[in-house]
């Protein structure tokens, strides 16, 4: 931490900065000219910055060191790959999980599954319990829709990803699911966090739509504290006064992620952009950005689908995707197997 | 409901999209003239919008009601009125809200409660779980708080609120707190509102900083559904590109929601702008807008507050803010007793 | 300006910051522990700070002093006060500007203008050249509503204030206008700063939906460097994700203004919030937080307006809003005359 | 547009609606059940539906087309495509604009130009006129620097591209740039659109960092309105909450843009993430979603740059990004000669 000292500083109140310093048991060392006095610290994580910055006479204060840890990117560490078994997430290759915005009936299940798996898809998403703004929408089968995705991945083999709302649901979850997705509403649900940190499971962290970069990665750090280092991230859409979209999809946060944590990260264009026909381009920028894969809602009759109805695309659409993005993976360098 | 359906539909998409106007099972009636199919139906809470929406040929729905509903103001409903017998807040008086952060230490949380008390405030605010961006900051002295919040207030009668987190905690809440904050950052824990909704204490449900108006209602009406009609609405501000203040604060949506609802909502100007010199103008602006009271950080020694050093207002300045927001509560015919 | 210098730049880079520090031309120290390398230098307005942070092993950079400096309030300075003859704005007293969006007719003009200045109005402002967005939309009277609003007054007395939009009109402007206008989409048009800034008109300029604070403050920085001094400010509402306003109001800005500039701000409640019934609460919150005046679009038949006829609001509300705004005014402390 | 009446209309007020409606010479049919009025009219772009809106008792307004016409692109339309002899923008071939920020002198033009003449590129972006936001900032060398351009024109045959700020100037500009920017911020500047709108000369307007997908459309309108039909657009940044890029990269606008209009539409990454770092992922990215091209600022030492310092890339980063470019063009049955 620096701390810079307004001119007109008395000696007592430089006194009264150093005392708070003194108190942090940083060593420090003090600068001083005929105009400025400056403190600097040793470097720490825990120091409560907002105090020095409300002191009389601080001028400013800086960190001089990046204040999450364990998200963190340090300078010889190898990037985090999730490993599934026979799929890996984060590495060269890119993943694609796709399926149902909700688990509706056995039926619909089934059947976009089979179709989607049929065009290389190894880990299937949709949602049990669903987040929902109005109390008066579609909530979601709940633990039925669980016992369902048990049963279609005993009979496919397909990994699933669900979502979690509460982490007195863990149990469930545990036992059925692959990965478990944290929405972007739950992304600050501090306790949420830590218990999904506990566990061995791999999270797929989305990030709430008001995040900023610094934000996300704390609530990533809060999971790997608990000593879960499966995290994979994944950028869904950031609220802005554009009304064309959704919700704006901020792909520079790829690049930004990659430079600073060596943790994997995956686009989800679906809840992004709203609108069925900017997936497919949005699926193919964020495979050129750098992602690590996406994260796709098909259904095979999105007219009829009991949630977001409008930005689920159609199966053949879907294998549309699938085959440009091979070739834009391949483009850049990454692989697309399936 | 009212949907248009595109000149260009054929009787045969018509027809699809009457069968599902049918299975909703709600009476309506279809305008046609020789451009246009118009079909009106029964207003209705449950309709998935959506869904019709995205049927082919249809090229507008609209919705004839609001679709909030135990929030929304009718004609003839009285303002809702949260009696904490000595105390009320919504109707002709203003309520202030006045406390540190957090409670910090058993001398801290007396210093600043009887400095308060004696200029007039009744409800004392002192953070007891915390939540924090960062799992490096202060998270709050928990169940330990709760428990001096207790003494606090069999000892001075002071009414308290404060914040949950996770409604496991409830049963300590219930116990001693007179009215349950829901945070910012749990506006959207659906489970959260739930469980403050089944029970009996007043609850002041604060505004996400990302979200809408529709939003914010939505959540109430999940506290109201559950039968707990004692729900205290506040505006905190919201995220937005302006860098000189922490957050933007919104008071357009005090008039906004006084047109819609009957619940009471009030104003905390210490988090919407982050900046202790900003905190007595918002005051008054919010009273003078319309709000039904005030919510501020108030420290004895703010620069050695564990959180939110920056915000809070030293104990001159507060006083100095009731004698002011007393005369500008009169001159918009509201009382402010004290 | 503060340098920070990374502790692993070897001399040859330090060597190399001190060129470009010594290129400037100013005094400056060099302050270094085992750790660290700071340089500080004398204060500066001109120095190009992104080249500093550019530089090889620079790891911050700090300039001292706020970069806009006439717009600046420093410590002995008086506040400005705008001299319209009979007319102040700045001081004690609040001004209330009011008119219709646009001159429509000599009729209109009429009944509004002299309905408004029974209310005790006594600048009035009506569009002659409108921004508008869709080039399909009504886009003023231009040149012939100058001329109207020349006539109507020499025939009442009243001052006039209306927009500009290209400097090549200012010879009409200047003749006809007492105060000129630059709209929130020119705050930027730096020609047109410049080109008001070398006469001796007061300027009214509402900041753009989409500046910060200090984007702001350069705008009229632009003008006052010209020579002319009489700049108000006026605050019209920022563009957020927030969608039941067509802005959002953003009052912090009055203190914060306040605390930075001599220069006097005044609240457009009407392009704020774009709706009607908001005005009134929104007026009286904006003199709360210490504006020193309002903008008000008043008609006398909203529903008819050529544009903006949402957020015009009936005489008999305007009458209303007066008698309100009178009574806050006196609570805070401020005068309004009429 | 249809105009849904409340059903407590009265006749009266239902007549009065009506003869608004045939003031506009609209034909139109009044649909009519026990509950509700609905009126629908002739489609047309000039009518106020903001007058319609405020009339009493209307519920609902919405128009039936949409409301630019000239930019959008009709069924069977072609896309446009500017010719500028051996160079072409929109259609299949991708084009890369490059330069640096300013021209800071004769050598520093020549150095870039030739270098990223020698990697391909044919159209070289320079700025002459630079709006800054200080005005203590380097403002560029104005008409100075756009004789420098023309000399190196004459010498490379280079086309040339530079930002006008002022619609004085159009006349030095016809002479030697072929194709005219206009800025981010003079995106609402209606006389200078109109200016430009007069003349030949292709025009790539940018997108203001404020602007909704559909102002950006209307501003194209003004220009082809004045029968220049040879508009490009661009997307540069929109101002979000986001703070780890200068805006946010609105690439989404990309696919948008292609479903509502036939103009060709490029993407600046410099300007939009304000990150040398991140300019070659969100260039592929950009690309990969279907933009027809990319400007880009480059520096042969950006850390010595004028201006933007920040976000120019070096030469051998810009020699890179073109390999890449190629590849992802290919991916997705895209051009990119050089």
């Amino acid at each position: 931490m620096i701390i810079v000292i307004k001119s007109e500083a008395s000696n007592q109140e430089i006194e009264n900065i150093l005392t708070q310093v003194q108190r942090t048991g940083l060593e420090f060392s003090v600068l001083k000219n005929s105009e400025k006095t400056i403190i600097l610290t040793q470097p720490n994580y825990d120091i409560n910055v907002d105090l020095f910055k409300s002191l009389p006479k601080v001028e400013y204060v800086v960190t001089l060191n990046e204040d999450y840890k364990l998200v963190y990117k340090n300078i010889n560490a190898l990037e985090t790959v999730i490993d599934l078994g026979d799929v890996k997430i984060g590495g060269n290759e890119l993943i694609v999980i796709a399926g149902p915005c909700s688990v509706e009936s056995e039926e619909q299940l089934e059947k976009v599954s089979l179709a989607v798996m049929k065009l290389g898809v190894k880990i299937l998403r949709a949602g049990a319990f669903k987040f929902r703004t109005s109390p008066y929408s579609f909530q979601g089968l709940g633990k039925h829709a669980l016992d369902m995705l048990e049963e279609l991945k005993l009979k496919t083999g397909l990994k699933i990803i669900t979502e979690i709302l509460d982490y007195h649901d863990l149990k469930y979850f545990e036992k059925v699911v692959d990965i478990i997705q944290i929405g972007a509403r739950n992304m600050h649900n501090v306790n949420l966090l830590k218990a999904v940190g506990e566990i061995n499971k791999p999270v797929l962290l989305k990030r709430s739509f008001a995040a900023t970069l610094r934000e996300f990665l704390f609530s990533a750090e809060y999971i790997l504290m608990g000593g879960n280092k499966n995290v994979i991230l994944c950028e869904r859409g950031i609220r802005t006064f554009s009304d064309y979209t959704r919700n704006t999809l901020d792909l520079s946060i790829i690049p930004a992620i990659k430079q600073r944590s060596h943790l994997p990260i995956i686009v989800d264009p679906s809840h992004a952009t709203g609108k069925r026909d900017y997936i497919i381009p949005m699926s193919l920028a964020a495979i050129a950005s750098g992602a690590d894969g996406l994260i796709i809602e098909v259904h095979h009759q999105p007219e009829l689908a009991y949630s977001d109805a409008d930005q689920a695309i159609r199966l053949e659409q879907f294998e549309e995707l699938m085959k440009q993005a091979k070739k834009v993976a391949e483009a850049v360098g990454r692989k697309l197997t399936f």
